[in-house]
């Protein structure tokens, strides 16, 4: 939920191809099939908020987490494991100096929202997504959906939160 | 917007006792008034994303702009001047590092929400608030109004974005 593509292969190449061969599919059909058809669940935009990040390094991003009803109840609740039909959405811009910003507060200090870079999505389905604890994960890339090898990663690396059900964002009261 | 207390009273004495006295209320009645009866807008935190930010120095936060549903729907028209009823909520929290995301990412890079710090409102009434263009404005720390003196600073400070109607975020698509 928080790695885009480029480091996805490197957690996955760090993890050696034991933990790769462990991703495959256990049901080929299920885990190849695209989430959502490929497509960007509508309307992921007007979720609220769960909460919002900074990234440095090769990623440089401002994000923000959302998520639709059945997800923000259970934030709200502090329930877990997740219910099915939770959709988590991670939103991500460019992280971009604000010089209007920096006039007004009088020194440099202010960081803001550029171009979207990618975004990502967890939805639980306990049945569907067996082999990678329930979750099903996608990223899309200018609106384009990454395939299943560029996203086998995702799951080994939120295995350190199963305690959380494998989501790493906490709710931003 | 985008101020403390703390920087308001900062950005006050920087622009001298003349901009404070022009910041007078010319009807005492109606801007010494509180902003929502003094009580945090009902709901705010169901509001959709406008966009997040990152401010360093003393302010050191991750903040989050969300509006209520006339003002999202200003800001994806890019309708100006806002229309009344729009309000706009700034929230923001501790800028702190997540150890928990950098031992995933295998490296220092990510910072998270921590505890909340203030809660910022302003509410476009343009027959309400004319010595101010036209919006209202509001802090809340700890769930405490800020006063009219503490808050005198934000209309002069948003001046320089006049162009877009007061308002220095921008939409985050």
């Amino acid at each position: 939920m928080t790695f885009t593509r480029y480091m996805l292969v490197a957690v996955v190449a760090l993890a050696g191809g034991a933990a790769y061969i462990s991703l495959a599919p256990a049901h080929g059909d299920e885990v190849s099939a695209p989430i959502f058809d490929g497509e960007i669940p509508a309307g992921y935009r007007d979720w609220r908020l769960i909460a919002v990040a900074h990234e440095e390094g090769d990623l440089n991003d401002l994000r923000a987490v959302l998520g639709n009803d059945i997800a923000i109840k259970a934030f709200r609740e502090g329930k877990l494991p997740f219910p099915d039909g939770a959709i988590i959405a991670r939103l991500a811009w460019k992280y971009v100096p604000s010089e209007e910003n920096n006039r007004a507060f009088g020194r440099q200090q202010s960081f803001v929202t550029g171009d979207a870079t990618n975004i990502q999505f967890m939805v639980k389905d306990s049945a569907k997504y067996t082999s990678s604890g329930g979750w099903g994960f996608a990223q899309f890339n200018d609106g384009k959906p990454v395939d299943a090898v560029g996203l086998s990663g995702c799951y080994v690396c939120h295995v350190p939160v199963k305690a959380r059900d494998l989501v790493f964002t906490r709710y931003a009261p």
